[in-house]
């Protein structure tokens, strides 16, 4: 028994969820062991109950909470956890749950409508269940599919016999464009009919209204009884309400199309069909166009419950929100949302953006602590390193930046390719910040031995030295520190073949542009060796004649790169390292493309 | 009659003949048309000989000459043509067609062939008829496949009795690595035993055997009779010939597998399959590594008429023989035939190279022809005219550059996108050469009424801003400058949102980089408006408060471009247009990529 934590259960059973706790905390992403565990904990003692053992019960919760923790928006996980809790220790308990549920997941007319029903069963305070049902209405009541909430909300009422406040229900209801709209305003027509005037319109309208009638029997010189024009203005109200039918009508069609799209309204882990986004998408572009604010805010929570994973729509909706007035703490809280429950982040770009947002905001510590948090969780994310460098330069100047390179510089743990790239941000301070061009060129000079195994160093290094202005005195200098940054990356550097001649051709552009009249001897040398094959030959034949003229040492290099290359990566380097050595870096929003409208397929989250 | 050119025909025969020629003028790469007009001429009269008249014999030769100078590597139908003119003028006529042929194709084992044993059946003047045999060997006889020839060769010499030449030409090819080897070394040896020692080995080397064998002899004190000592000499040389055949079979054996691979080993207008090009590489590399000078040349020279048509083989073999010293005529002949005979003009980057080799060796008229010869066929040839000012700015000076693109400027034949792009050219020669900021940014801001939908005009000016360097004072104005190229990019031209987006990018960078502490500000207002859809909504819904904050100006043009991309193309741009407008323009050696080793199916010429 010592052996197993006490569950509540039998030693099987504890040896049983001990292990299903173990499987969801190696990958808690993996959706399969959490239902396995949960499963297993209902089963505990045969079923739970309120008679159930404490550690039985607290088996449950505990993984009920971290289950839903992990997904908030599973709604009908919460339903499940509330029926237990209810069965378990009653209503209280239970109504924690809903309340919780319906907090992490506020748009679902699923989850919503149990709350009510749950409620008008359980409380016989009608102000207080009535509270619940217009909560919900203000979560979900502009659902294209709310029909089973306003149908549960009518029923209550219908069992309260108030029959004005059913009246004022369906007169909410028939201006929502939703999947029924029809039956509720026969309904509310029919209703309509057996109310009293004063029910039906506002003061004003039926002032209006009666003056009209009179004046047409005025016409005539007749004066007609009360009830001649009570029954005239009814058919006047009628006609109006017909109106608001049409128009009802008119924005319910608009959305079909839309709708009748949607395949997977609820939350799942795994990837939507591309055509599911790109329905989202449009249904996104339609409500910002014709919606209004409300209508468009709806629907993005309901979107995001579908697409919560896909970072897209976050930074949309984020974007779509700071686009409205006054709307700070709303765009704050999207990002929170995003970044704290659904995107993961290994995909930082939301939160960078939440960061410049923040400084925006002139939160310039939030703005910090985002970027820390990254590194936190990926200490090697140069876009972030350089993001947090940056706010640092234009809150608290160049000094504040070049420590946030410094830290990361000196840390054992960053990856020598990532110190090789913040390098060059720090000399890119130094030179267009600080303007001291020799200390960038020393940074990099300095820095040489260290990251000469890097695309990037050198990449920065050559633009470096190529923007550097010249002048008739200054050309030659200049040729020379191109040349020789050139010579370095051939003779010094690991990289592969193709990145060399990538960086070359960097330099054979400058022949081009900016060499004297003997430019064209080193441009053909250079291009020999950059992509003339008879390389080999040159080195494996040191004493071929042909050989004088080269040096061998450069020509090697390229050769036997592309040797060992053929054999094991390049030399000296695994696979693994060489992606490293190569690698670029960009800003998330640099990779922004717009979505392909006929893409198929399961969409990446990425 | 008048109405029908007169080829000699009937009038039907005319009348076909004229139309096969307007066919060939039509698409003269057709190679079927050719076939047709061909097969047309030589059945003219129901076939041609001595006995036709002027005029169908002109038509002939004339359809002949025009067809083998187009595909002057069919050595099939040089053969044809030379049959032809035996027949019809004799002997004369035939070699000259022969000495026509193997000029233009001088690596044809089948052609060298046809030669000599033509000349051998129409000579009896055996040193004329050894001149032509010594010619072909000279040419061919490396060939790994040259066996038909040496046959021919020994065939001859055995009807001419000359045991000792055939004796000698054996003892050249014995060293040849050839499909053959071992059955003309069989024959060597056999015929060996029957030569008198002088004939097998220098005076030296016998010598030497002799010696060897009879200190031998004498060891045992005895004195040999000269027959013994003769046969041991024999056995001596005999070993001394294994040794010659076991390296020829070493040479054979290391050359079959990429022999095994050709499976085209002649010359045709359609592509090659890439593992026939794979082997081509790989073959090359090897003889490069093993053969020297005369092997490799004369691969290259045999994989130029199978891979006549492809630029890469060119570029590699002058690459190559650039690489040998004292060479420049030889690579000089590679770029011509490459330029004349097969690289269509449509891929300038080996007349380009070419046209560096001669600046290199000091022909600058040569390399300013070459560039004028390109424009003439290619006139929006934006790689050329930049190329022809920078040669001219290396060579005589700024100004010459600048004259360069004045007249292409100037010029209305030229297209305005390709001036877009000179114009950019011309600052930067402007900043970078003259030094003068102001001058190049005029360049840029007077010419922006004409090319505001250039993409890369927009590009390069960013790049020019950024580029300049600040210090605090200048900092706030070198901000402004920035922002207000974006501001014009995104507000006056026409170009799609990926491409306003794209440039936007550049700015996006430059707030991060060099932005104060506001630059959070703009830097969200510019991403909602580059990448943020809710734009749609506040252009269509002018009214709606939203809309306030915004420049509807700016937002409204990426949004019409926007939608009526979708509809039909950026705002006023056909498909067309917009493809030039946001063209990216590169030198052919920025597009060298390294051929893929696992490509399949067909491979394209360019």
């Amino acid at each position: 028994m010592g052996d197993f934590a006490n569950f509540g259960g039998t030693d099987e059973e504890n040896a049983e969820i001990k292990r299903l706790n173990a499987d969801v905390e190696a990958d808690s992403d993996n959706f399969e062991n959490w239902e396995k565990l949960i499963r297993a904990c209902e089963s505990l003692e045969g079923g739970l109950n309120r008679n159930s053992s404490p550690q039985a019960l607290a088996t449950l919760r505990d993984s009920y909470d971290r289950f839903l923790l992990k997904f908030p928006l599973l709604f009908g996980y919460w339903k499940k956890y509330a029926d237990l809790e209810f069965n378990i220790s009653g209503p209280e308990s239970a109504e924690m749950i809903y309340e919780r549920g319906c907090a992490s997941i506020t748009n679902s007319v699923d989850l919503w409508t149990e709350y009510c029903s749950f409620k008008m069963e359980t409380t016989h305070t009608p102000h207080l269940v009535r509270e619940i049902f217009e909560r919900a209405a203000s979560h979900i009541g502009l659902d294209f599919l709310s029909h089973p909430f306003w149908d549960k909300y009518l029923e209550y009422e219908t069992r309260q016999e108030a029959q004005d406040k059913i009246f004022a229900i369906l007169n909410r209801v028939i201006h929502i464009p939703m999947h029924q709209y029809a039956r509720y305003f026969e309904r509310f027509r029919q209703l309509s009919h057996t109310r009293p005037l004063q029910e039906l319109v506002s003061a004003g309208v039926l002032a209006r209204y009666r003056a009209e009638v009179e004046t047409e029997a005025a016409q005539f010189g007749m004066q007609k009884p009360e009830l001649e024009v009570e029954r005239d203005i009814r058919a006047k109200i009628d006609a109006s309400f017909y109106e608001i039918f049409q128009h009802t009508q008119a924005e319910t069609n608009k959305r079909w199309t839309y709708e009748a799209e949607i395949k997977r309204p609820y939350f799942h882990v795994t990837e939507l069909e591309h055509h599911q986004l790109i329905n989202w998408r449009k249904y996104l572009d339609f409500e910002e166009a014709e919606g209004g604010y409300q209508r468009t805010v709806f629907l993005y929570e309901r979107c995001l419950v579908t697409c919560a994973l896909y970072d897209e729509i976050w930074l949309r909706y984020a974007r779509w929100m700071l686009a409205q007035e006054n709307k700070e703490e709303e765009v704050r809280n999207i990002y929170l949302r995003a970044a704290t429950l659904f995107v993961p982040i290994s995909r930082p770009g939301v939160r960078l953006q939440w960061a410049y947002f923040e400084e925006m905001c002139g939160r310039v510590d939030v703005a910090r602590d985002i970027h820390a948090a990254i590194l936190m969780q990926l200490p090697d994310c140069v876009e972030a390193i350089v993001s947090w460098a940056n706010l640092q330069r234009r809150q608290s100047g160049l000094d504040a930046a070049i420590e946030v390179y410094k830290a990361q510089l000196d840390s054992p743990t960053v990856d020598i390719f990532t110190k090789a790239a913040l390098v060059t941000e720090w000399a890119f301070l130094l030179w267009k910040v600080k303007g001291s061009v020799d200390e960038a060129r020393t940074a990099f000079s300095s820095n040489l031995s260290w990251y000469a195994d890097s695309r990037h160093f050198w990449q920065k290094w050559l633009e470096f030295e190529l923007e550097q202005p010249t002048n008739a005195e200054l050309e030659t200098q200049h040729a020379e520190r191109v040349k020789s940054v050139f010579t370095e990356m051939r003779t010094k550097s690991r990289l592969s073949p193709g990145v060399k001649q990538e960086l070359g051709q960097v330099y054979l552009n400058y022949l081009q542009q900016r060499g004297g009249k003997q430019a064209m001897k080193e441009f053909l040398a250079v291009d020999r060796e950059l992509f003339g094959y008879a390389i080999t030959s040159r080195r494996i034949r040191k004493t071929h004649d042909t050989n004088r003229e080269y040096s061998p040492q450069s020509v090697s290099l390229i050769t036997k790169a592309k040797q060992s290359k053929d054999a094991a990566g390049v030399a000296g380097f695994d696979e693994a390292t060489r992606i490293k050595a190569e690698r670029r870096f960009y800003n998330y929003y640099e990779l922004h493309t717009d979505p392909d409208p006929n893409a198929q397929g399961p969409a990446d989250f990425d």
